[in-house]
């Protein structure tokens, strides 16, 4: 115990620490000292004085939760188009954007997504979409990480900005935010088929540069492998390989069609895959081999992807799947552990970050991202295993609540930091104008 | 509208009614007298006097869930195995069934089961376990309709009943619970490779005479198809088709590993298949051919399982998993539409217990099984359409209010028919005694 009074207690939790040991301790304590975290142990020796003393009696402490992919300004169009095969909803989608994305509406968007996300018990999101300054004064409003920055874009974008300015546009955002402990920069091209390799070189310079991560779609579907190989002679995962644009900055979305060959050159260079399992279910693009990367070696995290393929952006749910549908993908029930589960939730996001030493676990010296899981719910009930809880039976609405370096964001269920009514006012007053851009009414 | 008073009139909802042409209504009104629903219409033209009276504005109202598939019981194991091979892990868990199970704890999980599945919206469950009888006392207590009754079995039962007496117990149990409007009674033996065609045929002869359903575990696994096609030289469903055991009376378990003829067979006989997509991920089953099942005109109705295959008895997930599993197993994202979905979890159930004249849908003259959605939640907005919206966002911890046959058994996300804190300690205490019998502490 360090001497002086510290601002939180939590005390009495089951703690699911995910430090590199799983270590989980019953009728722990945490105390938190400004934005970390400064004294883990058993509740009878935690400190006695503290600013604030949470009762975490039938609750689960855990960490944050790392989301790694998502759009959460598309928020705006959740639902608005179902039942159409990719092609003509994407359109549909499309359509629906140009007429409704500005920089205002890309922030309600975010607002609108990054409650969801905090609510859930994520604390650190990487967010893709245009305008990331409106992004990141979302973020900030709402407490929440983020990890985003310039798109790269070959074609004339949403923001209406064309692809000559994108390298300026993200060596701009990454100057603006060099050094803020709560947005981690970095770039995003979009995609290999919608970014060729100039855009792609450019887009990992800037992240290099910034000392920041470097994300794309990648080797989501099948039509998308057509047209790179077609392109280049060489499917998505070999082009940016070939580039030389794997690396442990690398985060790529989806992986669902790659090979062996492809999955040890992610795991060779410390390239993350983000696994999207909900938005692959969704939009039809098949089964990621998460248990064929994970043996590998292949750092593998979690993302929810938007909520126009969600259509909520739930981390939990993805948690869900990437414990359970693997086991039915390759025949083995014991694919993909909760603890596996748990880690890419978590520490996987953390790391490719390159902030283990600051987020994804409950360790003396981290940040105080924490969130407590209520487990005197009936679907809690008999509770044998507290991590396979999380994985198996646990919900975002388990989460009461959620601190992000040390500060309360969620309370009893609540989000502090934005007024919902009127935040869910300024999303409906947008719905006609949005069904109208669509011919619908 | 009918003259005199109403019990209860429930307003200003959108009504998702589930009825044949798929009816939704904006601003919609739904009036109650005793147990049925008296009449439906526009807020504005609702009955003005009523004994009580629901502001339902920001909320979905929508039919009572059916769960086709379930063992409740079963709740008090949940999450105790974990990360074994089906055969291993099955051992074990019957290693603890074995030391655990009594009427009595039979009871007491049938009430931790039920008291989840109320919560959810779900208001009919078919339940597969030892001591029906106690299933039933469950039931009632917590105020679900429950589909039960006699189970089959070849070995000495965890019941302590032997094969010998499995017709006895069954035509006592259906003549205990004829026309009891909150029992549908049927048998239930446990499968084809643990039932030989004598048990089965008995089954079904009680369910007949009964008027009932008969239900089993049917091609879940490789295993089990080989073990009967091994035994009888036929697969599993055809088996079943061969004793003249496909009838509109029949619900079949899971049906993973099924052909097109065997889809046929299901179709032409009017069987119901019982789909348990969260069960078939977990237990590395598979994935049951749904689409092809819908397109040659099966009832395809949804389970959740037991929570020891689950974790927690969630027929939303059920009901998310039905409509985009099938799209990635597919390749085309169209597959199971949301309505498609919805109807599996509300009136394909209903018709497999030959009660579609009387639950599964909101319309006049039909029993009062409804259930109150909130969609006045970030996840929700903006809110499109409000079948994708139940469907692809929304979940249990939405539900606000069910009722069964007219009478409120959850109000504000609480459940009045039990005391959850002395339910759940009585669960709990049985923790020490449940480990110790698989050798942990
Ligand atoms: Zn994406
Ligand atoms: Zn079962």
């Amino acid at each position: 115990m360090t001497a002086g009074s510290h601002d939180l207690v939590i005390r009495g939790a089951t703690l699911v620490t995910c430090d590199p040991e799983g270590t989980v301790l019953a009728d722990a304590a945490v105390a938190i000292r400004g934005e970390k975290i400064d004294w883990i142990g058993p509740t009878a020796l935690a400190p006695a004085s503290a600013r604030r003393v949470i009762e975490a009696r039938d609750r689960i402490l855990m960490p944050g939760l790392v989301n790694l992919h998502c759009h959460a300004a598309d928020s705006l169009f959740r639902g608005l188009v179902e039942d159409l095969p990719l092609e003509p909803w994407l359109q549909t989608v499309w359509k629906a954007e140009r007429a409704i994305l500005t920089e205002e509406t890309c922030e309600l968007g975010a607002r609108l997504g990054f409650a969801e996300l905090l609510l859930s018990g994520v604390t650190t999101v990487m967010d893709m979409f245009w305008h990331p300054e409106a992004t990141v004064r979302a973020a900030k409003a709402l407490g929440i990480r983020v990890a985003t920055g310039g798109i790269f874009f070959d074609f004339p974008g949403m923001d209406g900005h064309g692809a000559e300015r994108r390298r300026a546009d993200a060596e701009a955002f990454a100057a603006a935010h060099a050094g803020d402990p709560t947005v981690f920069v970095g770039t995003l091209p979009h995609g290999t088929y919608t970014v060729g390799p100039a855009g792609l070189a450019d887009a990992f310079a800037v992240a290099e540069a910034a000392g920041g991560f470097f994300s794309t779609h990648a080797a989501e579907t099948r039509a998308e492998q057509d047209t790179v190989t077609g392109r280049y002679g060489r499917s998505v995962i070999r082009h940016l390989g070939a580039l030389g644009l794997l690396s442990p900055r690398t985060v790529l979305a989806h992986c669902v069609h790659v090979d062996a060959e492809e999955i040890a050159a992610m795991a060779a260079s410390g390239t993350t895959v983000a696994h999207n399992p909900l938005s692959n279910l969704k939009l039809a693009s098949g089964f990621a081999p998460v248990p064929a990367m994970l043996e590998a070696g292949v750092n593998v995290a979690l993302g929810t992807d938007g909520a126009i393929s969600g259509n909520d952006i739930d981390l939990w749910l993805a948690m869900r799947l990437a414990a359970t549908l693997h086991k039915a993908v390759t025949g083995d029930a014991t694919a993909v552990s909760p603890r596996q589960a748990l880690a890419m939730a978590t520490t996987a996001g953390a790391r490719a970050l390159g902030a283990s030493d600051r987020i994804g676990s409950i360790e003396v010296g981290k940040q105080a991202d924490l969130v407590l899981v209520a487990t005197d719910r009936v679907h809690a009930a008999p509770l044998f295993d507290p991590v396979a809880h999380l994985v198996f039976a646990a919900g975002r609405a388990d989460v009461t609540d959620v601190l992000v370096a040390g500060r309360p964001v969620v309370e009893a269920g609540r989000l502090l930091t934005a007024d919902v009514p009127a935040l869910l006012a300024d999303v409906h007053a947008l719905k006609a104008r949005t069904l109208a851009s669509i011919g619908r009414t």
